[in-house]
C-alpha cells in the first residue's frame, strides 16, 4: 500500500512539474521568435523560382531538409512522388493574338511579365512564363464570347441572350470560383478554347487605401498575370494514380482515362492584354454587373461573338506539356516523449509558381523559425509529450499533389495517429486581420491560442484575439466572434480533412476586404518577390512573427496537453446549425413530401447530448493521472471526427469522404451530400419525373443520419451499450 | 528519485501479481467449464425452432439477454435491425412435380420432412418447410437439365455436349460452392428455374464408419432437406441497405435495384425426391464424375433436357415471400479494467433454420457456459484487462445480416477498438478433430491455446493440440501442423475481416472427412435436434466442454496479455507464400509481358523485415512496464491488419475490402484481386484484345504492392521516417 501511495504521489508531482514546465515552454517559444531570422529565411527561400519538378524546387527541398537537420530535429527526410506535372513548352511560347479578316496578326499578347527594377532585385530568367497548367496544346482561331466569371449562372444569362460558346473561344475573368471549374463549364458547353484574365476589379483598388501598383505598391500592374492549374477536381489527388500513391512503382492510368484533365486549350493573361481583346469584341453590351473596373478598362464590355473591325478572329496558340516528374515533400520530426505515436502535424507547401514571397514561402519562413526555436528548446531539455511533425509540401500549386499523395501513402497511419493538422499556406498577405478556417472542434483552441499572441502594433487591441475579434466579427448570429470558417477552399489541409477526418486548421494574415477579394493582387504573378513583402506587406516581419507565435502556440497546446484541446460541443453546434439551415430552408418541402426529419433530428440531438456527457465525464476526471485513461478520452476525441468519414465517398464525389465537411457541388450551408440532393430537387418536389432524385434524397437523408449517430456513438463511454 | 524508484517497484510488483493471477484465472476458467451445464443450455436453446424474424427467434434472444444479465455481466442489451428476410408462403406450399404429356401430375415431391420418433422428442409444428430463401415466387413447367454442382466448369462441360439450360429448369446437387453462386450461374445462362438437392454422396456414407441414417445414426435420410439462402453475394450485407446499417430509419432501395436477389424461382429437395426426378430424365449419360452415390441413387444419371415417359415436364411451383422484419443481436459486456476501450469479441449466431442443435446452438451453449464461468470469476474478484464482448447474432442463415449490419453500424468504433473477433458457429459437428480458420496473425495463439486444453478421451494425445496436429496435418510444406485455414467461407467473422481488418478466428469440432465434405449430413434439416447431439455426436458434452475451454482460453489470452498475442512474422510468412505462388505459377508470364515484380517483391521483403524488427524491439522491451509503451506496440499490431484494408474495395468487389484475405472470384492462392486479374488474362497474355485486362493487371499489381508496403509501414517505429 505504501508503494501505491508513493506511486500516486510521484505521478502527481511529475504531472505538476510537467504542467508548470509546459506553460514555461510555451512562453519560451513565443519569446524565441525572431523577425530578423524570419526575414533571413524568406530572403533565402525567395532567391530563385522553385516550381514543382524543377531544379530550383529540388534545391529548396534540400535546403529545408538540411536546415531541419542542422536545427536539431530528430530526423528530416524527403518523401518523393512521381506525379503528372505541367509546363509550358520552352521552345514554343503560348500566346493569344487578334487576327484581321485576312488572317494577319494585328495584336499579340505579351509573352511574359517584364523585369522590374526593385531593391532587392530579382532575376526573371528562371521565371516560368504565364500559362494554364494542364492545358492541352493546340491552336484555335475563332470568335470570342465573354462569359464573365464562367459560373453556371453566367452561362444561363448568355443562353437567355441567345449567345452560345459552342465552337467559340470563351474569355472569362478570374474570381468567384476555381479555374478548373470555369474551364470545365466552358468545355461542357462546346467552347473550343478559353482565355482567363485578371480584371482590375480583382487586382487593383481592392480597398487598400491609397496604395499604388507594383513596383510602387501592392496592386497588380496590367502586365501581371496569374498562373494556376486547370485540373477539374479540387481534391481528387494526382490525376494518374486515383486512390493510391504515386510511388515510383505505381501504375499510371492513361491521361485520356483521367476525368481531371481539360480537353480544350486555355491561356491566362493580364488586364492590359485583356483590354485589347475585349475592346475589339462586338455583340450586345454585357449586363452592368459583368463589367470590370472601368477606371482601368475603360471600354464597352460586349458579349460577342462577332469581333469588331479590324479584328476578325482570335488565335489561341497554346503549347503546354505534361510530364511525370519527381516532387519532394520534406518531413521533419521531433519525437514525442510519452506518446510518440500521436502526431501533431504542421504543414506548408514550398513550391511556388514564381518566387513565392507570399504564396507560400511567407509560411515556410515561419515554419523554419518555429523549428529553429524548438530546436533551441530541445537543447535546453525540452521534448513534447506527443510527436511534432513538420512537412514542407511540394506541387501544391499543381493541385495539392504533394499532400494528397502523402496522405494516400500514409493514410492508415495518419488516421490512427494524427491528432491534428495545422496548415499555413500564405502566412502573411497583409497586416489587417487573421483569416482562419478550422474543423469545428478546433475553433475554441484557435481562439484561446490567439489570446496568447501579442498584437505587434499600437492598434485595435493588445492581443491578436482582440484585434481579430474586432476586425473579423462573426456574421452568423449563433457563433461568437471572431469569424472562423469551415474548411472549404483548396490548400494542403484538404486531404487531411476530406479523406481522413483529421482535425485541421488553416491560418493567414490578410487584408481588409478578404471576403470580397479572396486573393491578393499579385497572387501567382512574377511579382511575388521578397521586395513585395519587405517593401509593402510586412517590412519589419512583425506579422510573420505573430503568425509564427500563433502557429507555435497551437502546436504546443496540441502536443503537450493531457487532454486534447478538441471540442466536441462546438462540433455539435455546427451540426445543429446545418440541421437548422435545412429545416429553415426546406422543412416545408420535406413535410409536403411526407419525408420525416425526425431520425435526423434525433441523431443531431444525440450527438449534442453525447458531447455534453463526454465533457461532464472529462471534468469529473480532472485529477486523474492515469495515462491510459487520458489516452482513452483522447482517442475518442480523435475518433469523433473520423466517425464522419464515409469510406465510399459522398454523393458524386468518390474521394471526398467527410459527410459534414466535404464541399457539396452546390456549396449549401448544410450537410454537403444531402444539400446537393435537396438542390437537385429544384422547386417542385412533386414532379413525377423526379422520382429517382427523390429516392436519392431519402437515401442521403438516412446516410447522414447514420454518420451523425455514429459520431455520437464514438463519444459514448466505451464498453457500454450505445 | 526515491519516489520514482518506488513507482517502478510498485509497477513491477503489480505486474507480477497480475501475471500470476492471470495464469490462475485461465486455469480457473478451464476448470469451471461443466458439460452438464452446457447440455442444459443446449436443451433449452433447441426446444423450439428459432428462425430469424420469428417469435421463437425473439424469445431466444430475450433468453440469452436475461441469462447474461443473471450471470453477472456488466450489461446485456439487444441491438435490433430491420432487414429483408424470406419465408415460405404459409398458405401455398412450394413443390416440384412431374407432369405427363397431358399436364397431369404423376409425382409430387414431399412437402416437408416427416416427424420422427426420438427421445427426447421434438415438435415439428413450428419447423419451416424446406425452401430456398429469397427465391422469387413463380410457376414454371419445363424440361430439366442436370448441371452437376452448377460450377462454371460444369456449364462448360454441358456446352461441349451441346446442352443449354436456356429456358429450362436446372437441377444441381449441393456441394462445391455457395447456393447463391450456383443459382446465379444458371440464371445468367438463361435457366428459368432451379432445383437443388442433397445427393447421398454428400450426406450419407461420408466416412463415419458404420453409422446409420437418422434417427438411427448421424446420416441424412432421403427425406431430409437442406434449407438455405440463395443471395448472390457472400458478404455484401443486407440487400436493401448497401453500405449502411438497416436501422429503423434507414432508406431501403427497391428490391429490383439490389444485385443480390435471385430472379428465377428455386426449390430444395432431398435425395428420395431427387431420385424420382432424375430417373425420369433423358438425354446423354452424365460424365462418370457427375454421378452421385449409386448405392442409394441407383439410376442412370442423364443430362436431359428431354424427359422420359411417362414424364414430360417438371413443374416448379415456388411460393416464397420477402419481408422486412426485425432481427435481434444480443450483446453482453464485461468492461475491461485497464483498457475498457479495447474489445475482445466472442460471437456466435443464434438463429437456426430449425432446431439448431449443431448449427449454431452447439456454439451458443458453449458461449453461455463461458459467460457463466466468467460471471463466477467476477464474483471472485476477477475482471479482464481489456473489455470482453459477447455477441449472439441473428439472421446469419439469411446471409449474415446480424453481423453485417452491426459492423456497418459500429464499424468505426470496431476498427479502432476491436482487438480480435473469435467466432464459433457450429461448435461440435463431430468428435474427430478441430477445424480452424484464422487470420495469419492469430495462428500461433490458436496453437498455444490448444496446448492448454486437455483432450477428453483416451486417444491420439493428451491435449487438443496433440490430437489436432496428428489428425489435421498441414498439407502445405512451408507451414507446421496442425492445419489452420485462411478465413474463406461464410460465417459472422466475414464482415470483421473483410470490411474492417479485425483479426479473427473461427473454430469447430468436426468429422474426419471435413476436407471432402465440408458440411455434416443433417446440416440445415429438421433433424438438427437435441437428440442428434445427445445420441450421436457428443453424448457426454465432453467436446462442447473442450470447445468452451479453447474459446475461453483464447479470449483470456487476448483480453489479459500485456502485449497482444498477434504475430506479425506469421503474417509476413503468409504474404510471402502468396507471392511465391504467384511467381511459381505466373512468373514467366509476367516476364514475357515485361511486367516487373520487383516492387512487389521488395514490399513483401520489407513487410517481413518490418515484422522481424518489430519483434526484436518487442523482446528488448520485456521488462518495460509503461502502459503507454505497451499500448503503442499493441496499437501497431492492430493497425497491421487494418493496413490491408482498401476503402474502395478490391477489384469487382466494392464491399470486400481486405487486399489479402478477401476471396477473389477465382479463389487463387495469391492476393485475391491480383489473382483474379491474372486469371482473367487466360493463357495468352500477348493477345492485343487483352490490352485493357493487362492494364487492369498492372494496376492491381501496384495496388497490392502499396498495401503490403503500407502494412510494413504500420510496423515501423512510430515517428521515424519509413
Amino acid at each position: 500500500m505504501a508503494a501505491r501511495k508513493y506511486l500516486i504521489l510521484a505521478t502527481i508531482c511529475g504531472l505538476l512539474v510537467s504542467v508548470l514546465a509546459q506553460e514555461d515552454w510555451a512562453a519560451q517559444l513565443r519569446d524565441e521568435m525572431d523577425p530578423a531570422r524570419i526575414e533571413k529565411f524568406l530572403r533565402i527561400l525567395t532567391e530563385k523560382p522553385h516550381m514543382a519538378g524543377t531544379q530550383g524546387g529540388y534545391e529548396l527541398a534540400e535546403y529545408v531538409r538540411r536546415t531541419w537537420e542542422n536545427q536539431g530535429l530528430d530526423s528530416a527526410h524527403i518523401d518523393p512522388y512521381d506525379v503528372l506535372l505541367s509546363y509550358p513548352d520552352p521552345d514554343k511560347p503560348s500566346y493569344v493574338a487578334l487576327l484581321d479578316g485576312s488572317g494577319n496578326e494585328i495584336f499579340r499578347c505579351s509573352a511574359g511579365e517584364p523585369q522590374l527594377d526593385v531593391d532587392p532585385p530579382f532575376n526573371m530568367s528562371g521565371v516560368v512564363p504565364p500559362f494554364g497548367a494542364y492545358s492541352p496544346s493546340g491552336v484555335v482561331e475563332r470568335d470570342l464570347v465573354y462569359v464573365n466569371y464562367a459560373r453556371t449562372e453566367d452561362f444561363n444569362t448568355l443562353k437567355d441572350e441567345g449567345i452560345s460558346v459552342e465552337g467559340k473561344i470563351a474569355i472569362a475573368r478570374y474570381g468567384k470560383g476555381a479555374r478548373g471549374r470555369k474551364l470545365r463549364r466552358a468545355q461542357d458547353r462546346g467552347a473550343v478554347g478559353m482565355i482567363v484574365y485578371s480584371d482590375p476589379k480583382e487586382v487593383v483598388g481592392t480597398g487598400r487605401g491609397s496604395d499604388r501598383m507594383y513596383p510602387y505598391g501592392w496592386y497588380a500592374p496590367g502586365t501581371a498575370v496569374q498562373r494556376g492549374h486547370f485540373l477539374y477536381g479540387v481534391g481528387e489527388g494526382e490525376p494518374l494514380t486515383p486512390g493510391y500513391p504515386a510511388t515510383d512503382y505505381a501504375y499510371r492510368i492513361d491521361q485520356s482515362d483521367s476525368d481531371q484533365l481539360p480537353t480544350i486549350p486555355v491561356h491566362v493573361i493580364g488586364y492590359n492584354d485583356a483590354k485589347e481583346l475585349l475592346r475589339h469584341m462586338g455583340g450586345p453590351l454585357v449586363p452592368s454587373s459583368w463589367k470590370g473596373w472601368e477606371g482601368l478598362l475603360d471600354i464597352d464590355y460586349r458579349l460577342g461573338p462577332e469581333m469588331e473591325g479590324p479584328a476578325s478572329k482570335v488565335r489561341l496558340d497554346v503549347n503546354v506539356q505534361t510530364e511525370v516528374r519527381t516532387i519532394h515533400n520534406v518531413v521533419g520530426i521531433i519525437r514525442g516523449r510519452e506518446e510518440p505515436d500521436r502526431y501533431v502535424i504542421l504543414g506548408n507547401h514550398r513550391d511556388a509558381w514564381t518566387f513565392g514571397a507570399v504564396d507560400p514561402n511567407s509560411g515556410t519562413a515561419c515554419l523554419l523559425e518555429i523549428t529553429r526555436a524548438l530546436g533551441e528548446m530541445m537543447r535546453r531539455g525540452w521534448r513534447p509529450r506527443r510527436t511534432l511533425m513538420f512537412v514542407s509540401w511540394d506541387a501544391e500549386e499543381h493541385g495539392m499533389h504533394g499532400s494528397y499523395e502523402w496522405i494516400e501513402e500514409f493514410g492508415k497511419i495518419m488516421s490512427d495517429r494524427a491528432v491534428a493538422y495545422l496548415n499555413v499556406d500564405n502566412a502573411v498577405r497583409d497586416d489587417y486581420t487573421l483569416r482562419a478556417r478550422a474543423t469545428p472542434s478546433l475553433k475554441p483552441l484557435l481562439k484561446e491560442a490567439a489570446k496568447m499572441v501579442p498584437w505587434p502594433t499600437a492598434d485595435d487591441g493588445d492581443t491578436l484575439y482582440e484585434v481579430w475579434s474586432k476586425r473579423s466579427p462573426e456574421t452568423n448570429a449563433t457563433d461568437s466572434p471572431p469569424k472562423i470558417d469551415l474548411p472549404a477552399g483548396a490548400s494542403d489541409y484538404v486531404p487531411f480533412v476530406k479523406r481522413l477526418g483529421v482535425p485541421i486548421l488553416d491560418i493567414a494574415m490578410v487584408h481588409r476586404y478578404i471576403i470580397t477579394y479572396p486573393n491578393f493582387p499579385l497572387y501567382h504573378t512574377a511579382y511575388e518577390t521578397f521586395h513585395l513583402q519587405k517593401t509593402y506587406i510586412d517590412p519589419e516581419f512583425k506579422f510573420h512573427r505573430l503568425m509564427s507565435q500563433l502557429w507555435g502556440e497551437l502546436a504546443l497546446s496540441l502536443a503537450e496537453s493531457w487532454i486534447l484541446p478538441i471540442d466536441a460541443s462546438e462540433y455539435a453546434g455546427t451540426v445543429q446549425g446545418m440541421y437548422d439551415w435545412l429545416v429553415d430552408g426546406y422543412g416545408t418541402k420535406f413535410e409536403e413530401s411526407a419525408i420525416s426529419l425526425d431520425a435526423l433530428q434525433s441523431a443531431v440531438a444525440n450527438f449534442s447530448q453525447a458531447a455534453v456527457m463526454f465533457e461532464e465525464e472529462l471534468s469529473s476526471l480532472e485529477n486523474n493521472t492515469d495515462p491510459l485513461v487520458a489516452r482513452m478520452y483522447n482517442d475518442q476525441l480523435m475518433q469523433m471526427e473520423q466517425a464522419f468519414i464515409n469510406p465510399q465517398g459522398i454523393l458524386y464525389q468518390k474521394f471526398s469522404r467527410h459527410t459534414i465537411l466535404s464541399s457539396g457541388l452546390w456549396n449549401t450551408e448544410t450537410f454537403p451530400a444531402l444539400g446537393d440532393a435537396v438542390r437537385r430537387m429544384g422547386s417542385d418536389w412533386t414532379d413525377p419525373g423526379k422520382e429517382d432524385k427523390l429516392k436519392e434524397l431519402k437515401q442521403e437523408l438516412s446516410i447522414i443520419t447514420f454518420f451523425i449517430q455514429s459520431a455520437a456513438n464514438s463519444l459514448a463511454k466505451p464498453a457500454t451499450p450505445v
